[in-house]
């Protein structure tokens, strides 16, 4: 049988409980072509709209007898290629599974199918008094995405990244078997931690179709506050000390005199020059906040802060960390007609100054426009790196990337902090991780889909 | 070949790059015949006390090319049965694996063989104002063998488990392969989490032989206190109303009448009944310790608490929390030539008064004496049957222990909170689990040990 025929055999039988919700519609397959990223677009075959783990499983289990890839597709936000089907095939699109199951406020604990965003989760919890914390820089993800690519952002510093707020999940498997792993308990020494291992497989091991997930306690009260520095030494520093004084800081954010350059235009903050600057949040009991918070403004200032501005009351705070949240938009703001493309990378934090000052010196080597953000509470960082409209552009800015990330590797860091591997990252695995290690993550994947029909081509060159 | 020249090749095989490290002396194998537990022991056929990696290596290869299985042994602690040689071969003793190969207090993380113990580790620690939280029951448990079980202990409320505390692991495979998990960043996305794969994983898919952890500032200030209850209900339900206070508790850990007339007795602890009683501990800096700690003696005083009473000096701290680590001699002290079978089981924090008081009934109706102690603050509770000497005394004990596991699991609960699978759950991992989340779990195993080599008998009942 042809590749046709055998698509065309899948799309067939998956039609009989899927209906309309498999197709083959040009445009939603264009729409399934890629994520937030630079890499070459490529349509899939089909896209298949779920709406249950069932419909999820069956599927797979069709496209594993037919030798037919599938591509779990989320909020579509991926920023290294991940939902591009690169051999073609099917595009499981789990958008529509949005059900929050349970909320258990006692335990503060909630199961979530996997098409449920983090903005959706957060505003219906906020009654409870609950939330959420994991927020990476776009609110449209889904908490599958983030499972799938072990997600984290801005309070990651304080409540952890995606993988130690979940704790169990359901997956489809390749060969259309559904388990369950993990449970409600807070802790569990039950066997090997298959939790732990889908989290971060990127769609190559197992289709995600509901997550239990940790809550958190809205704080009783959150301060934010900004200062500024003369140099990104100054600032980071600042950040390193903070960390060791102990000081238990929610969110440490630091945006670069370029990046502040653009969010000042494109969020209108006030009262803020085009200089490093820290975000800083705390939360706790009114007195705790406070005590954070000082502790924090002593060592900045022993660091050359200037302007600390604190944030208070509700609607400060929730314009500071829009502005925080908006800033790749603010950065694609300082050259209008750019592209953007987002470099992720982390070292350990006593690495931090040496990082981010080289990398300064690679954007004014590159000539490029590239402003750095990052959540360097735990030494990871970005850089929005402006694609310049001419016809080397892309190559250029991908040649700064490379060397952004091979200088994290170099100081003992890791090529990606939380955006995973996908397409781009692959060749600095291998040169992270060794041979070996690679081989042990191939073996693994081998055993949980031997006929490679799970998301191929990405984490692994071959 | 029999069975007998097979394991006499290997160990002389192996004595070449172990030498005299390499025995069959009848006293060293009875000494690792089994842990702290009540399960029949079997001696292994030899010991190797490895002193490095690369030996531990050399010994697997030879043992996966001959067949023999190896059974590594740390501090000889665990109390479900993993270090027993069920089906014979080489105990492998990393116990004597004990370097601190460094110390990195700027990021605050260190790297260890896997034979040193938490005690070790923290009286090196002490001088850089630096801890290693996760702390079980005994002191000379092994790093390595707590990685294996997935331990905790009474910080991991605050401080998480073993699992949130390990950067990166190096791991014997096999087939005599070495590789190197994870690194020293605090958080990555770079494929397959295989560092969280091994942990937990008891042996059976590799043996771990250096750590790399991380570490936490000693707190500025540290308070601690005790307070009773005329019932156990108010003692859970001051647990549950804590935590969703928000209150950010080191340790919350709940004593029952039966294990407090113990502990008086051994420890001699003075002020205090034999009456439900909770002990709490609180980190921070000195304004946020007495803040927190006032907010607990309300919720504690609205259960009916009686006589909080509070120790910041540390000589009184240390006696406190070392009566606490002793309850378990405590508990023996009070039928002696008892032995103790320690239960472990865990439910979601909402079920802990229902599955306390349903346990204290349990109990009630064995007609046996059984102490129980927690770290409620995440669900998890033990009791330590005393074993009655006479003929049916182990099969009363195991049919009470049964009773209380099965109890945590009909709440939603999980079979092992941190002591893990060995022998004694693996029925209950079944029940709990189901049999395709096990055969996936099965797929892993022969993935990486093809040969079944690697602790056999063991978390699979086949």
């Amino acid at each position: 049988m042809s590749e046709d025929q055998t698509i065309a055999k899948v799309v067939a039988a998956a039609r009989d409980f899927l209906g309309e919700r498999m197709t083959q519609n040009a445009s939603l397959r264009e729409h399934h072509a890629r994520g937030q990223d630079t890499y070459p677009p490529r349509t899939p075959d089909a896209v298949a709209f779920i709406e249950t783990t069932e419909e999820a499983a069956r599927l797979l289990a069709l496209c594993n007898a037919a030798g037919v890839p599938v591509v779990p597709f989320g909020g579509g936000t991926s920023l290294e290629g991940h939902v591009t089907p690169v051999r073609g095939g099917i595009s499981l699109d789990l958008s529509r599974m949005t059900a929050i199951r349970e909320i258990a406020a006692d335990d503060m604990d909630c199961r979530v199918e996997a098409g449920v965003t983090r903005d959706q989760l957060n505003a219906h919890l906020r009654d409870a008094g609950l939330f959420f914390p994991v927020d990476p820089g776009t609110s449209h993800c889904t908490i599958g995405g983030m499972c799938a690519t072990r997600a984290s952002g801005t309070n990651a510093v304080r409540y952890g990244t995606i993988r130690e707020n979940v704790l169990g999940l359901t997956v489809a498997l390749a060969d259309g078997r559904v388990i369950r792993t993990g449970g409600r308990v807070r802790k569990s020494s039950a066997g090997y931690d298959l939790t732990r291992l889908f989290i971060g497989s990127e769609g190559t091991l197992g289709v995600i179709t509901e997550i239990q997930l940790r809550l958190h306690g809205i704080p009783e009260a959150i301060s934010s506050a900004t200062c500024q520095f003369d140099t990104l030494a100054g600032a980071v520093e600042t950040v390193i000390a903070v960390l060791q004084a102990g000081i238990p800081v929610a969110r440490m954010e630091l945006l670069d005199d370029v990046q502040m350059a653009g969010c000042i235009a494109y969020s209108k903050l006030e009262g803020l020059d085009a200089a490093p600057t820290l975000f800083f949040e705390f939360h706790g009991t009114p007195a705790s906040v406070a005590e954070q918070a000082s502790g924090a403004e002593e060592i900045a200032a022993a660091y050359g802060a200037r302007g600390f501005a604190w944030a208070t009351d509700t609607e400060t705070r929730a314009r500071l960390w829009k502005a925080r949240h908006d800033a790749y938009w603010a950065a694609l703001g300082l050259r209008p007609g750019a592209g953007g493309l987002v470099t992720d990378a982390i070292v350990p934090v006593s690495r931090l100054a040496d990082a981010i000052l080289g990398v300064k010196e690679d954007i004014l080597a590159s000539g490029l426009t590239a402003p750095i953000v990052g959540h360097v509470g735990d030494g990871n960082f970005h850089t929005v790196i402006l694609v310049p409209p001419e016809p080397d552009g892309l190559e250029r800015a991908w040649a700064l990337d490379r060397r952004i990330v091979a200088r994290a590797l170099d100081l003992g860091g890791s090529c990606t902090g939380e955006h995973g591997v996908g397409l781009g990252k692959r060749e600095f695995l291998v040169r992270e991780l060794g041979e070996d290690v690679l081989d042990v993550m191939r073996s693994v994947k081998r055993t949980l889909d031997p006929q490679g029909i799970l998301n191929p081509g990405k984490i692994f060159l071959n």
